[in-house]
C-alpha cells in the first residue's frame, strides 16, 4: 500500500477504512486510484498487487482506448457508416447503420439467429460474418441494447477491416505497450503465473447492501427473451479464453495495470495524452439513455463504447468515462477532477455488475479530487 | 379435442391440465395450436369449436397479413410517405409521416378533435377524413401510442386509396378466401348463427393472478387525458359492428379460423407461405418500444402493426409476431418453432387484454417446438 | 371575490371550499380562473389580490409567449438552426441544433463546465456565450432534460440577435404592454412596493398529499449527478433578481397578472388573440415525453418551451400550454375548454413544483369549462 499525493493524505485513513469494509480479502480485491497523474491509492487484499485477473466487460474500456486511437490517427470516423469499412454488414437492412451507432449498442446486434457458439467467439471472423448477416433484432436507432459479448467481434472486425490487424493485436501494440501497462487482450503464456483464476461464487452481500439492493433482476434475462443464447463464462475464464482476450469481455489486467493503461491514454496532470482528449470528449457524449432492451433494466446510458454514469452506476461527472465487468471490476476516468480509477476483484460480488460497496470509494475520491 | 403431432403426444395431458385450471368453460375459450404446420392442439370449453366470437385487437393482426399481401405484391411501400398514396393526409404537418411510422402507433392520431363518432368510425372514410385532417397529438416520431381504434380506418383508407378496396374487402379475397379460414373482417348475415355473444362481465381472477397483477392501471384512462372520446364496446359487438367488421377490432373468429389465417400466411412446414417471408421478418422488427402515450403503460412495444413480445406480453422470441384482444384473445406466429397459436375468449378476462392465465401454455408450446 | 360566469354560478360554493382547504392563507395564493375569456373565479388569502410574486418557471410561460410573437410576426422559425441567427452557437458539435430542439430542452445545455455563476445569469449575454461554447452533455437530440435555468439566457440571446432586444426587453413591449398585464420580467423599482417576499420554508402537507406524494425524488439532485451546480433561488428572489427578471425562473407577477397576460395571447371568447393560434397550437405539440435527465424524474413532457399536461402534472387536455413554478404557480391556457388558469403561492408548496392540492379545482374548472 502506498499513498503520495499531498490531497489525499488526510484522507488516507478513511479510504482505506471503507476498503477494509468491503471484504476485499473475500473479494481478492485491487484498487489503484490516480489523481491528476499521481497515484494517490495503491490497496490490494486477498491477492497480490501484481496478481491478474479476468476483467470481463471492462475490457471494453481497453478496446475503446483503441478505437479512439484509430479516430485519432484519423483512420475511423464514427458518423461514417459500418459499411463503408466493413461492406458485407450491410446486409438485412443495415446498410446505413453507423459506426456510432454499432458503438453505442444501437444495431440490434445482441445476438444472432442461429445462435453464436463459443467456437466462433473465439474466431473473430466467424462471429463477424455471423453478426454481418443477422437482421437485427429491432430496428436500428429505435431502440438500444447492451451487446455484452457481441460487441467484442464486432469492434475488432471494423480494426481488422482498417489496420489488418484485430482488435486484440492493434490494442497490444498502440495502447498496452506503450502505456507499459499490465492489463491484456489476449495474455500471453508467459504470464500465466500471475494469474488468480476467478472464483465463481457470488460474494455475500453486507446486510445493509442486500437491503438496500434486492436480487431482482437477473442480467442476462434478456437475451432469453429475444431468443438468443447466452456465451457461458468459462470460455471467457480458461486459459483459451485468456489467451484469445475477447474485447469484450477476455481482458486479464491488475488494477494498477487499467489505471496504467488509462492515464496514459487521458494524459492527466502533465504528461501527454496517449489518445486525442477530444476524440474521449466525443466518446464520453450520452448517445443513448434508458431502458436497455439486452438488460432489461432501466437508467442505463452509454457514450461511444463507454459506459455513462447514471443513477445506477454512479462513478463521476457528465465527462466520465469508463466500463464495469460482470464480476464487479471497474475502470473509469474522469477529466472533471482528472481522476483515473482501477479496480479488479477476483470473485462475483453481489448482484453482479458493478459492485455497489465501492461507491463509497469512488464517491470520497470525487469529492477530494474535485475540492479546490 | 384432438392431438395429432408426435412432438406433443407426451405433454398433451400436461397442456390439458393447465387448460382446465384457466376456466375455459366460464371463459367460453377455444385454442388452437400448431406446430410445422401441424395442429397438435385443439381445445374448446364453454363453447363449440365452430363458435365465432368477436375477437378485438387481434382484428389487427388479420389486417396486418392484408397488409403484408399489399407490400409482397409490390403494391405498398413502408418507407413511401402515407401522402404518397393518401393525398389528403398531408394535412396539419403530417407531410413527411411514412407508412412504417403510422403503422407502428408513432403518427399521433390515437383521437380527433372533435371527437371520431361511432357513425363515422362505421363509415371507414368519414373516420379517415377526420384523421387525415387532425393535427398529431404529438410530434411524429417523437413518441408512440397505441391507436386502438383508430389504426382501423388508416389501414382501411391506405388499402382503398391502393386498390380501391376497403381493408375488409381486400382481407376477405386476399387472405381468409384463400386460406379458408374462420375468421371475418365483416361477418357474413348467414353466419350469425354461429356467433357467440360476448359476456361482458370480466371473469374472476384466481386468487394467484389477482395477486400477481392488481388491477392497478385503467387501460384506457390515457384517451381520457387527450381529450379524446371512446368508442364504446358495444358498437363492436353488436350486429352493425360484426357485419362492418372494424380492421382494428371488430374481426369476429374462431380460435380455428385464427390459426388457419396465420398458418396458411406463415406456411410453416411444408406448405408455401401466402405472403412473403421477408416482409413478415420485416414487420416483426421492433419499430418501437417503451412508455405507450395511448395506453398510459410501460413495456409496450409493435413492429409494423404487430405487437412485438415483451416482458408485459411475453408471447414468443424477437421474431414472433402477433397481436392481443381486449377481451383476452390472442393470435402469434413465431418462426423460431414454426409455432402458431390461436385464442379465444367470448367474456373479458382479468385484467383486460393479454390473458395471463394463458401464459403457462404459451410456454409450454415455445419450450416444445424448439427443444430439437 | 368575485364570479361572473353563469356556469360557474352553481359551482362557486365548490371551488371556494377547495380553495379553503389547501391553506391558501398560509402559502399566500391567488387564484384566476377565466373561461372564454371571462373571469369565474378571482380569489385570494393571506396576500391580496394585487400583490406580486417571483413565480420561478412560470416565466417560461410569459417568455413563450414573447417567443410565439416572433415566429407569428415571422422572425422565427422553429425549424431553423440555432446557427442560423446566433453563429457562435454552431461551437463543440452544435452547428445543426435547431431552434425547436433547443427550445424543448433537447440541446444538452443544462449546465456549463466551469459553472455558470449568479453574476453571469444576471448578465444575459455572458451566460449565453459560456451555452454557445459548452460541448452539449447529451448528443442532441438522444434525450431531453429540464434546462430549468439555462433556457432563460438562451432564450434571450436568441430573442436579441434577432430583435437587438433581451426577452425581458421584447416581453415588456410586445406582451405585456398590449396586455396590460400584472406579470413581470424584470420589476420596475415602482412597483416593488407590492412585492410580497417569498417566504423560504415549505407549505408543510396536509395528511393525505403527504402520504400520496412522499418526498422521495429531489428535483435538482440531477444537476448535481452531471457535476453542474445550482445557482441559489435568492439571486432570483432579492431585488437584483427582480430587477432582472431572468426569463426562465425570475418573473414577478399576481395571478390576475398571469391570466391576463395568457389571456390576452389566447383571444378565448370573442377577443382577437395577441399571437398567432396557429403557432400556439404548434407550440402546444409534444416534442419529447419520458425520463427528464436534468430533474431524474419520469413521466416529463415538454412542448415549445411550455410543459405538457403528464400524469404527474395533469392540468389539461393534449392541446394544453402552460408551465409551473418552484414554489407552486402555474399559469396555463387550454384551448379545449377556452380556460385560462393563473395561481401564485408565496411560499414553497409541498413537495415543490407544481402544487398538487390545487388539482382539484383545475379539475373542476375543466369538466364544467367542457361540459356543454
Amino acid at each position: 500500500m502506498s499513498l503520495t499525493h499531498e490531497h489525499f493524505e488526510s484522507n488516507y485513513s478513511e479510504a482505506v477504512e471503507i476498503f477494509k469494509n468491503i471484504n476485499p480479502e473475500l473479494k481478492g480485491s485491487q484498487l489503484v486510484v490516480k489523481v491528476q497523474g499521481k497515484t494517490v491509492l495503491d490497496l490490494s487484499a486477498g491477492v497480490s498487487p501484481e496478481s491478474l485477473t479476468t476483467v470481463f466487460s471492462v475490457s471494453k474500456a481497453l478496446s475503446a482506448l483503441a478505437i479512439a486511437k484509430l479516430v485519432t490517427d484519423g483512420k475511423l470516423d464514427f458518423e461514417e457508416k459500418v459499411s463503408h469499412y466493413w461492406p458485407e454488414f450491410a446486409a438485412n437492412g443495415k446498410a446505413n447503420v453507423t459506426v456510432r451507432q454499432m458503438l453505442s449498442h444501437q444495431a440490434g446486434l445482441i445476438a444472432t439467429d442461429p445462435q453464436i457458439t463459443v467456437a466462433m467467439i473465439h474466431d473473430n471472423h466467424a462471429a463477424a460474418a455471423a453478426l454481418a448477416a443477422q437482421k437485427p433484432l429491432w430496428r436500428p436507432g429505435s431502440g438500444f441494447g447492451y451487446h455484452g459479448l457481441t460487441i467484442g467481434p464486432l469492434m475488432s472486425e471494423l480494426c481488422f477491416r482498417i489496420t489488418g490487424l484485430t482488435m486484440q493485436q492493434f490494442y497490444d501494440r498502440e495502447i498496452r505497450t506503450p502505456a507499459n501497462a499490465d492489463a491484456y487482450l489476449g495474455l500471453p503464456e508467459s504470464l500465466e503465473q500471475r494469474v488468480t483464476e476467478l472464483n465463481g461464487d457470488v460474494v455475500p452481500p453486507s446486510a445493509d447492501l442486500a437491503a438496500r439492493y434486492p436480487r431482482s433482476t437477473a442480467p442476462q434475462s434478456g437475451l432469453a427473451s429475444w431468443g438468443a443464447g447466452i456465451v457461458p463464462f468459462a470460455a471467457l475464464t480458461n486459459r483459451e479464453g485468456r489467451a484469445f482476450g475477447l474485447p469484450s469481455a477476455g481482458g486479464v489486467a491488475s488494477a494498477r495495470g487499467l489505471a496504467d493503461a488509462m492515464q496514459w491514454a487521458m494524459g492527466f496532470g502533465s504528461s501527454v495524452p496517449g489518445v486525442s482528449r477530444e476524440v474521449i470528449d466525443d466518446m464520453s457524449q450520452m448517445q443513448v439513455y434508458g431502458y436497455d432492451l439486452g438488460l432489461e433494466q432501466e437508467h442505463r446510458s452509454f457514450g461511444t463504447i463507454f459506459q455513462k454514469s447514471t443513477p445506477v452506476i454512479p462513478f463521476g461527472s457528465y465527462r466520465a468515462i469508463g466500463h464495469d465487468g460482470a464480476a464487479g471490476a471497474l475502470l473509469y476516468a474522469d477529466p472533471i477532477g482528472e481522476i483515473v480509477f482501477g479496480y479488479t476483484v477476483a470473485r462475483f460480488t453481489y448482484p453482479g455488475g458493478f459492485d455497489r460497496e465501492i461507491q463509497p470509494i469512488i464517491d470520497l475520491v470525487r469529492r477530494i479530487a474535485t475540492a479546490n
